[in-house]
């Protein structure tokens, strides 16, 4: 049988399910954004790997070494900071054609030393290796979080409330502009979705005032697409969720460029990913005063986009006039 | 420039001098086997990585993928042996062509599982995605050693001796014979070359025993090559390095397989590399205790191979007739 009949998520469950028992150093294993490790009293360390590998996840002329280095470690720092963690150390495998420029290298360090500034982080270490063809960058990133505060996929409860930082569907809307080089829209617009999709940010400060806060239920980060990664809360919380399609956060540069390029908005917020934005759950009566916390403190809009529902009605859309849409988990697999 | 004119050691000499200056959290950065981080008052956090790329590390219908699985965590597992750690948590980045059977992750996770319950480790997490040519396995280990047992390169002193677990050439030896398919030996030394090279053990009980002695100096495991990795000793200790060619441990088995192929046991024993066995110094006079203690309590055999000189005489190798020949560095750069 061939990897792709199972899927990525497949072949993960399987791998999972047939792992030597964990041990009581590791409250979360395999199947969350970060691996949970007992690390003192009053602190948990988390790590979590992401790879970036040329023609999969890029392509070599659509995004400068620099854009590279920054995204790999950024898209690393999310996966923390929607645990409600803080970024410590980054290790980073290089995979390498032999023909690569020194200067590629530099471009990519200099990325990545931009990230470990902006995030705090520090660079300790790594290996490389000649690649047979393009180029692979992993990046590893151990982190910290305080026993007391750190935010799982499980722990969301029907009748909290859904709320997501920032947009949806911008980075979605920059791919879709990449590949579509005749679309045209206002410069202001073009900088703005493409900056999302090439340079996303990882939305640390936010989620440390989100855990900070005591009030969120559970966390995850927009990088599957939306309705997929809530259905990593839902799995995980035995739950199910409504959005409200009246509230998705959706910029006038996301509108602009799904006209550009004749794509649905909508279906960019929802299913677009890599936003890097981070989606949580709190209890339906301190919804508003959390998102009005986090944007208080941190500049950066929160809106509450849904509602956690029983798991047997699944996730479903509910439009202005009030019906009910079921939507359907999508989301990217790599090997279907 | 391309990045083969400057070589893989150039690159990162060439990264480390341009990245941001390191906090006081990182006691060891990049340049050791691991970088050695401040976690709690008595215990220092150990992180490595290291990739197995496809017809670069190893050719597939060379090595199961059981033996993958077990050999890409056991050579992370030397990297924290050689510090003197203990193994604690696992991260796997898995980049497969879409058509790989899901038999064959079967079998790798088979493999990573039986790593895992040799050393005590636990698989907490990684990612998966798609590869554009071939298998790449990318293994992340956290460890931890107590403060005052961790052993670097740095700490060789003039006058100590150098002394190392286990044979040399081994690994090297099983090479020579997946590449001469025609050679022949005897079939017990085949076996053995044939495993130090498919599966070889991290000598983790010995690196323990080591650094809890107190009595060594400086440590590494031999991963790029004898000579090599006992450069990385001296170029961090500030010192030379005097081999003695008549105490290098050079198993029949390696002597066997090298007459089989045309090679040099003795290249193979200074040059070959892989063989993961710990190389560590510690003063003249209780160098030969530190061996049988070591001995003792492990039931590994270990040598005094040499002897601690100014930095000035360099790396040499002491002939039995008093002579001393300079020894090449070589080793393996991946870009060169």
């Amino acid at each position: 049988m061939r990897i792709a009949e199972i899927g990525e998520f497949g072949l993960i469950d399987r791998i999972a399910s047939r792992l030597p028992k964990l041990g009581e150093g590791v409250v979360v294993g395999i199947g969350d954004d970060a691996a949970v490790l007992r690390a003192s009293d009053n602190k948990y360390l988390l790590t979590t790997c992401d790879i970036q590998v040329e023609n999969v996840h890029f392509v070599r002329d659509q995004i400068s070494p620099q854009q590279l280095g920054l995204k790999s470690v950024a898209i690393k720092v999310s996966d923390i900071a929607s645990m409600g963690g803080i970024p410590k150390y980054l290790t980073i495998s290089l995979i390498l054609p032999k023909e690569t420029s020194v200067e590629y290298v530099d471009g990519l360090y200099e990325g990545i030393g931009q990230a470990c500034e902006l995030y705090g982080t520090e660079l300790v270490g790594g290996n490389m290796a000649r690649s047979p063809a393009g180029i692979i960058v992993d990046v590893f990133l151990v982190g910290e979080v305080e026993t007391e505060r750190v935010l799982l996929r499980v722990g969301a409860r029907v009748g909290d409330r859904l709320l997501v930082t920032g947009n949806l569907g911008e980075s979605a809307a920059g791919l879709a502009l990449l590949l579509n080089p005749g679309a045209t829209c206002a410069e202001a617009h073009r900088q703005r979705v493409l900056e999302a999709h090439l340079t996303p940010k990882a939305r640390l400060q936010e989620g440390r005032a989100i855990a900070l806060s005591g009030l969120a239920t559970a966390m995850i980060d927009v990088s599957d697409g939306t309705v997929s990664d809530i259905g990593h809360i839902c799995d995980m919380s035995h739950v199910g969720a409504r959005l409200w399609a009246a509230n998705l956060p959706v910029s006038e540069a996301t509108l602009a460029a799904a006209r550009a390029t004749g794509r649905d908005a909508r279906q960019m917020a929802l299913e677009g990913g890599e936003d890097y934005e981070l989606l949580f759950t709190a209890p339906a009566e301190r919804a508003d005063e959390l998102a009005q916390q986090v944007q208080q403190q941190t500049g950066t809009p929160v809106t509450v986009i849904g509602e956690i529902v029983p798991v047997a009605e699944g996730i479903s859309l509910q439009q202005a006039d009030g019906t009910r849409v079921p939507l359907r988990r999508g989301g990217w697999d790599h090997f279907r």
